[in-house]
């Protein structure tokens, strides 16, 4: 099992989470690549760091929206878009190469992740960007989304990933942030959640049965002292029940 | 000979100089990298056309200061000068490898390269981002500069470049923008200094005689129409001298 | 009747439209504020034009989207909207007071103009800056607008604009731009269209009748030649129809 | 005795230093203008609790670079850099106004403010700017700089600030970062260097004398807990020595 997580979210002065911490937490690494978030020097270090520790580099490409740290939907022409993307990962895979690595995969961030998880337009033109950069590049994304299809539709690899403190619908989808209780607030319900999505593929609803979560990699956070040592407890219960922690594929 | 200059230097609704004009002129096309101009989309669009007519592409890196156009000197440190500069040449590469091709060179842009002429620390900070990306990659610039030495330093190969349209001293060297003469405006003064320095690799000075000006691009201007104009009679001129303008190598 | 239309809206080294020009023509200028457009040095130089010739100065306050200039709707929260905007037009009257005058009124710019236009969030965001700054500022936009509206509702006055260029429905709305007719190609249409709404306050629809249009502003571009020369033929046919173009109030 | 210090220098997402502790403890805030750092939501939300407790507001104007955090020194035009500052000065008028008070002065930020100090050039731009906007407006810097006297030339009152953790040399300017020494991090010998500076206006030099330091204003910092914890001993020294401690003027 994969375990992703946010990194080199600072830019210039400002810094955001403790990348250092993180990268003895997860396998795999989305890195900003200078839009939202991440400047160069981070994302060198950032990649330099992960190329030590075995994790995975993936590119976190976002809008072009440092003021909104790209949570804000942005309207863009599909063209834009997808020069826009490919520019970040060839960008971010410039660094990992001279870490001595590569750009593994493309997650999007923030509002580019949910719109592209539901707008065929936008997911297209992520995928036509990791299509034309490298078709070898997987897409971590949501199971079920529009950009999981439309990476499919572009030949790429789909990479399906979990969130360990979100909870889900009988359908499998994520429950809505506007509901109460979409989001799991209690570290041993979220460790709980993440040892049964990696060991049975399986996630609890909440009538307390639980259904299939077919995935590769699960998503934590890093933004804060505590989350990062909630990943830890993540990653540690998952080796505690027998599973290898590593980098997908 | 090569004939070298600036591509790509508009922004978004933006544009400056006509690029499709000049990819019809020059053998070298140095494409803004989008610090100081030049959006992911004008960097494809301008990569394609160069892949089209067989022009090399070359990163035209730059300071990070789209309100300055890169024309002001920014005291940088230099680990984050190179991590700027290699930013900004992967993420042209990208582009050059979607359209087919790959970057052929580096040039620093406006006071970088001014800059980069005659400081060794800003000059180390762009060989290094070079020499860390592509080891086989040369740097187009002045002879005796800064950076042609600092490139050498690091093992890159120097392209060195000429001006039609500058007065030279009896040293070689350029006569400062400071002084009178500076800059030739008379087209047939440019067009005949273009020839002397192709075929004899020599400039004339101010006494009228000539001094050596070893040299294996020419660098127009294509900002004006009569910029492009002046280009392409410059071009006009080597070839009915009997060069073949190519891409230098 | 007021001409207005939109200036300053180039950035750095990058020009848009011809600002003199449109300064001899129009009464009203909607000067680009710096986040989509218009740099401060720009904004000095329109606002001391505008002072010279009367022209009356209003703050385009636009999204912060220089790479999409102002013209891809953005989510914003409307807090930042509303302190987007405010800085905006706090900025723009420091130039302004520079040069001996003040802002006059407030348009907002490309897909924020769109969005207000529909959006009663962002028109909130919109009128709630201007009402803050000073409640006695207008508000130039679309008569039945949702801008038009929020502003009403904020107690600021509101100018409802016109378009010489664009088509009418039957209900007094612009015919969407995705429809075939929208717009008006023919400079002798668009003469005669801002000449009927200057003088009878109605504009021509589809099958020949006319409907009321009441405006106190119609709304010209500049940002070719040919649309600066066809500004300056509204603005003749205006005088020659015996009407005074002034600012509006 | 006033005591002033940098505030309001996140942005977007990010964060520096903790402006309401500090808002507790300074008597002028220098908030940042939104060029080097400082968005607008956060300019609205410093100047609300500045006025909310009688912190006098300044313009910590810088250089456009937010990726340096206006460290970084750029050798601007003089126009541009003064209608940089007047654009950033008038925008944070807008927020202070909204507030409720007004911005009551000047202070530039990092490489503006060091290089204003010894520069004539973009000192005079600063001062133009600032006399340009209002005539009353103070400008806070370092006794005996450029902008001092630039300040000065312009008809601007100059009110002078010291450092309370800087050595200072006998002829009474400061001791050079780069010596040994330069910088006290003895918080009981910063504090007693504030209380000799506020009652006698002198400051202890390297051989135990004292010299003149007449300053009007002490600076303090704030980007870090223990910094804010500094500043607060500092005022507390200031109030235990009969002090004062209240906005300049």
């Amino acid at each position: 099992m994969d375990l992703n997580a946010d990194l080199g979210e600072g830019f210039g002065a400002w810094r955001l989470g403790d990348d250092d911490a993180l990268l003895g937490v997860v396998t795999s690494a989305n890195v900003a690549c200078g839009f939202h978030a991440g400047d160069p020097s981070t994302m060198r270090r950032v990649c330099a760091g992960a190329a030590r520790r075995g994790v995975a580099i993936g590119a976190q490409a976002g809008y072009r929206d440092l003021a909104g740290f790209g949570r804000r939907r942005i309207d863009y022409d599909p063209g834009e878009l997808r020069d826009d993307v490919l520019y970040q990962l060839a960008a971010l895979d410039g660094f990992a190469r001279v870490a001595g690595t590569r750009v593994r995969y493309l997650k999007p961030h923030g509002a580019l992740y949910n719109t592209a998880a539901v707008d065929p337009v936008q997911a297209g033109a992520v995928a036509a960007a990791v299509a034309e950069y490298d078709p070898a590049l997987p897409v971590l994304c949501q199971p079920g989304s529009a950009l999981a299809r439309a990476a499919a539709d572009a030949g790429l690899t789909v990479v399906a990933e979990g969130f360990a403190d979100r909870a889900y619908a009988p359908d499998g989808t994520l429950v809505p942030r506007s509901q109460p209780g979409a989001v799991l607030h209690d570290p041993a319900a979220v460790v709980a959640q993440a040892v049964l999505m990696a060991t049975e593929q399986r996630v609890r609803i909440a009538d307390g049965a639980s259904v299939p979560c077919p995935v590769a990699s699960i998503c934590v956070h890093g933004d804060t002292l505590g989350a990062v040592e909630l990943a830890r407890r993540v990653r540690d219960a998952l080796t505690g029940a027998g599973l290898t922690v590593a980098p997908f594929r």
